[in-house]
């Protein structure tokens, strides 16, 4: 508990610049590996009343046998320290070495090592440490090194063998094996006790998440421990979602802490006569993942609904992404996604987003869609590409790209007749929870989506080099987005309507197509306005009751400049919730349901979170459509900076890029901004030609101004917003 | 220690039919997981001097997360025991049961019963044990079951979920998991011992494999074990293979086992000064397979090779079926091949086959032939059809047909323009250990191996109902075949050369292919007797120098009735190694080698393995060609009895089959024989009509009779043998 890979993320890029001249060693191997075997681990502790309760998709598992290898340049002798988790030998130009050597001498010169590693039940890992040499992502790696001799003792040709690179972790001590990272934690107190009998009601003060603690716990029988996130959950015995149930055979007083950590506000414990406790706390679970982006403006509730958001998306970043935290905690590609986005404007930790890509796609052979949706396969090829682009980290991308081959392989492999995806058995077509949502047919916004996932491919495709994936994959895109426009779009309805059913375009339109293609730039100008009043501003079309479809309802609005509309939205509906008590944001939030129903859904009392990472979008939609600050090129080598007050008076904030942050002061008569990095373009509108120090205002059409963002400096503007 | 598989398989057929009548609970898990993972376990034991050495291929790993169910149709209320490998949930039609029970209760009626099972570092496996309901093959098993559940509490259609049939294990003790399965051991002493100095060189007196136990170890300082399969070996500290090395740190005497059991029969023990024993011991490590076939003869030679050979099979018969027990003690296709062909006349171990072949394929994706090898691929679907042969079992077709057909894939994918196979970088084309054996282009061997396995596998299709597949791959195996013979048969020659090189077939005749077209019954008659004189008895042709490829050069003379030739080989052959003091049959073996050299191989004074499966061949050859049994149909449903003496006074021997064996008993003027199962038919060659109770002889050419033999009755069958 002591060390977390998260103190270490803090100075990445400062660690990225050391690796590259062999100064720090990390823990390494085969991409991918540690974070699929670790999600395997974490997406098994969701219980339900009790009962283990595990995905129901194919888990896939790490290489257990891994030859990791260097080519080595020596001026010196060079001493190496070797840690490995795993059984393991060591070769040096070929001979092995004898034992298990935690120390090697390389002699000067050109030298091979070779380290090979068997591990079954955790990740072949290894950490090497010399002057100059360490393990980094400069090893190469094989789960099959194909290396057979003759009966002469000549070694075979292995020039077959396909080396990929380490991946190069955030783990740092030798003695630390990576299996036995935990997440870190603090204890917490009980805000309020209320004793009832045999019963006793404890209230957290808001929506947490970690190991409830008995203290004196004593005496002999049973006791239940019933979890709440609203404190009708917590005391309803029959329908909290989780629970413990303990036999108790103490004669003195000791404390005990749960094996299990929980969501929760509220926890009420129940107790045979003969069972006492003292007092009730907890160990709060945390990533100690810093933030980096900031927001603050003149309005208290977005400044609330900020800070909620922000609680929110901590509690489910954890060691992945995760959906919530009660239920499922499971990494859901389609909720993930969000999380992404929203970490480029908080956290920014990449590796966040990284082990959570990697554990949604698993490994080959692929037998279903991620997390068996249609929806979730495309939202990862569109977080690897924002990864990129938010990143500049093209090694991630090299990593990924016969995952990402394979898997669109998979998809064009389950294309009907006319080229279109329609669901087939297996297939979870999700799109939303939204009742009445037909599924049937070919869905428009599959195929919008599909479009995306092989345009980003082929950019992908591009930047490793594969020039004929490119292409084919461009002409599939296009191919695709033809024949979206060609089906679907209704001229008489202003709108891309819903499916194809039996051969013809439905009547039924929806927000979905048409609000990601406002984003995606799939519409021409007059098509995209015609659109915000024919779809996303007319009630007639049905409403969106989750705060995961709201994020690209108001990203749409956000998009066509509709910020003022925007934050009342917010207002109403994230503010909707804090009013009724909310500590965090929730899965579902339907205003026109009362008291306890809110706390309903699958058919159960408390089904429903109360801590959902997609209820944390406006941390993204104020970073990007407020402050305004969008990466252009891949890791915000150019940006734009383009605020929009939406009817505050004022904000201030941080947006992160690489190596730091953009910070940010907007007021209706001036900007202030600074950034560490990149070329920048701040965008406004004013009535009067802004100015200041160093500004270079250019004017455009429609009093718009672009003013160049050097790094490294303090540009205070002056200029006069329009209403 | 104390139960093993090896109890389970005597009973094998008795249980069999109880499970039918559900009355025997096994654990189960999804086909081949266990298999996988034990070999993994399994093949990671070989170390050199000390060092870890594992395999060079691909390990894949069991399926971490896996749903087990059943659909029970009950008369009354029954209570089902429940034993699981791993953490675990229970639904009964389709609701969770909280916790995890240990006992549920079925109602009467039809319900349905599924277990899901997470374990990462073992397989995950269950035992079910009710009056009437036990866990067995009529399980299903999934690792994805796509069982989502919409938001109103409605659980999605899973129809398109791949269930496949559960494995049905020998284990059989709810209380012993299946990853703690251990052979037995039991303690064996040494035979001499010899003190000098600070070294004490101890025989056992034969080829063993075991623990070495130390007693009254005592002192400060440092010990060696040196293991030798020859005393040369033993005595050798700079080039003995395995050794052990121990730091002693016990001021008074204890018993020391050493931690991973060895091949030996030598062990020298080096100490410091102040280091000291009493002395020195084994546990033998043994796969407690009883024999079921036997072979006894007028000829003392061939008896000791009979027993040599079984001795040898046996040390090679662990918890798979390996090439030898100093190295690699791994699991090699080809060499399994043999041990399955001679298991089939010993052992007759199902499990023992299944296991080997469950842990050769792994699982998909392919990346690499089998063992790297191009023709250790093809061994395996010849494998494959083998068992089908031998046992009649469909079930482990049909768990299999889907690897079979991926594995196909993959060949058939690297065909080059002409339809033919040439080794891609990455192919091990290994044939044989001969030196100068030439590898280039296109090898006659590996396309007559092809078109074997392509038939093996329109077979299996046929089997579990693919017509498509059985026409498709038939259609490719006879399109390879008429290849074969276009490209590469000689009739100047009389042979099939060796190779193609360059579009052009060479002069080169070799004995590979020519020795399986016999068998394989390729040949018209006129080739098959031109290539016997041409090839197979032209010493001009290079000689085969290890039992591996002299197992299929006289099973080639055998088939074409050359039994007294290959009487005198093998007794020259086998015979030649036992003179050399042999107490186990070898890796390769030529006679005109002298002294030490017999022991180098692969670069190394002491690279040999002195104890090789593929050197038992004798129990094949003399169960197979000499007591002649041969199953006809699968199952020996059919099978002929074709006693031939070779030369022999008289023979007897058991031929197991399945539900007991074939007893014979062969002289020139008298057969005996008792079967217990199927229609066989004796056909013997006679002067006189073969007489005798109930046998009824029909005459054919040649002065043949063939005499039906049906189960459960002693004949006793007079006749006259023909010189």
């Amino acid at each position: 508990m002591k060390r977390t890979f998260v103190l270490f993320c803090l100075i990445a890029p400062l660690l990225a610049a050391l690796a590259t001249q062999g100064q720090q060693a990390r823990w390494i191997w085969y991409p991918g590996d540690y974070d699929i075997w670790l999600s395997n681990k974490f997406q098994n502790r969701r219980t339900e009343r009790g009962t283990f309760l595990p995905v129901f998709w194919k888990m896939d598992s790490h290489y257990v046998l891994m030859d990791f290898h260097k080519i080595i340049q020596l001026q010196q002798p060079e001493d190496l320290d070797i840690a490995v988790e795993g059984e393991y030998q060591v070769k040096l130009d070929g001979k092995l070495l004898e034992g298990k050597p935690d120390r090697v001498t390389i002699p000067a010169g050109k030298h091979k090592i070779n380290i090979k590693v068997f591990s079954q039940a955790t990740v072949p890992a290894i950490y090497v440490k010399g002057k100059t040499i360490v393990s980094d992502s400069s090893w190469l790696v094989t789960f099959e090194d194909k290396e057979w001799i003759d009966e002469t003792g000549k070694a075979s040709d292995v020039s077959a063998t396909r080396w990929l690179q380490a991946d190069f972790s955030s783990f740092a001590d030798p003695d630390q094996l990576p299996s036995a990272y935990r997440l870190p934690v603090r204890p917490e107190f009980a805000r309020t006790t209320q004793v009832n009998g045999n019963s006793r009601l404890v209230d957290f003060g808001k929506e947490t998440f970690g190991f409830v603690v008995l203290h004196g716990l004593s005496g002999n029988g049973k006791l239940s421990i019933y979890y709440g996130e609203s404190k009708e959950e917590a005391l309803s015995e029959q329908r909290a979602e989780t629970l413990d149930r303990l036999i108790v055979n103490l004669p003195g007083k000791r404390d005990s802490i749960m094996p299990l950590s929980k969501a929760f506000r509220y926890v009420n414990i129940v107790t045979d006569n003969n069972v006492s406790l003292d007092s009730v706390s907890m160990l709060f679970e945390y990533a100690d993942i810093p933030d980096k982006g900031s927001f603050t403006c003149n309005d208290a509730t977005i400044n609330q609904i900020y800070d909620v958001a922000k609680y929110t998306l901590h509690l489910c970043s954890r060691e992945f992404f995760i959906d919530g935290i009660k239920r499922d905690r499971w990494i859901w590609s389609g909720d993930a996604y969000q999380s992404n986005l929203m970490n480029y404007y908080l956290m920014n930790d990449n590796e966040s987003v990284t082990r959570t890509l990697y554990a949604l796609r698993g490994k080959d052979p692929v037998t279903s869609h991620i997390n068996t949706i249609m929806d979730y396969t495309f939202y990862w090829f569109l977080g690897i590409y924002d990864y990129y682009l938010y990143t500049g980290d093209k090694h991630f991308m090299r990593q990924n790209y016969d995952r990402m081959k394979s898997l669109a392989d998979y998809v064009l492999g389950r294309r009907n007749k006319d080229g279109l995806l329609a669901g087939l058995p297996g297939d979870w077509i999700f799109i939303d929870w939204a009742a009445g949502l037909s599924k049937e047919g070919e869905v428009s916004f599959e195929q919008l989506l599909f479009a995306r996932s092989l345009e980003a491919l082929s950019i992908c495709a591009d930047l490793v080099g594969d020039a004929e994936g490119a292409v084919r994959y461009k002409s599939l895109a296009a191919d695709l987005k033809q024949k979206l426009f060609a089906i679907y779009w209704n001229d008489d309805k202003k709108a891309l309507v819903h499916s194809r059913v039996h051969g013809r375009p439905t009547e039924n339109v929806t927000r979905y197509a048409n609000m990601f293609a406002i984003f995606f730039g799939y519409f021409s100008p007059e098509q995209q306005q015609a659109v915000k009043t024919s779809v996303l501003l007319n009630d007639r079309i049905p409403k969106i009751t989750t705060p995961y479809m709201r994020f690209y309802e108001l990203e749409a609005l956000c998009a066509m400049g509709e910020q003022n509309y925007v934050l009342n939205e917010m207002k109403n509906y994230w503010g909707g919730m804090l009013k009724l008590g909310a500590t965090s944001f929730w899965e579902e939030y339907d205003p026109s349901k009362k008291g306890v129903e809110h706390y309903a859904m699958y058919g159960r009392d408390f089904g429903k979170s109360l801590c959902h990472a997609w209820g944390a979008s406006p941390i993204y939609l104020l970073g990007k459509y407020y402050l305004g600050v969008k990466p252009l090129t891949a890791g915000y080598a150019t940006y734009v900076i383009e605020p929009v007050l939406g009817g505050l008076q004022w904000m201030q904030g941080k947006v992160p890029v690489p190596g730091g942050e953009i910070d940010l002061y907007v007021s209706t008569r001036e900007v202030k901004v600074k950034a560490p990095f990149g070329q920048g373009t701040l965008r406004i509108r004013s009535k009067t030609k802004p100015s200041g120090i160093e500004v270079n205002a250019v004017a455009k059409a429609g009093n718009w101004y672009e003013i160049p963002v050097a790094p490294g400096r303090d540009y205070v503007v002056k200029y006069t917003a329009m209403p």
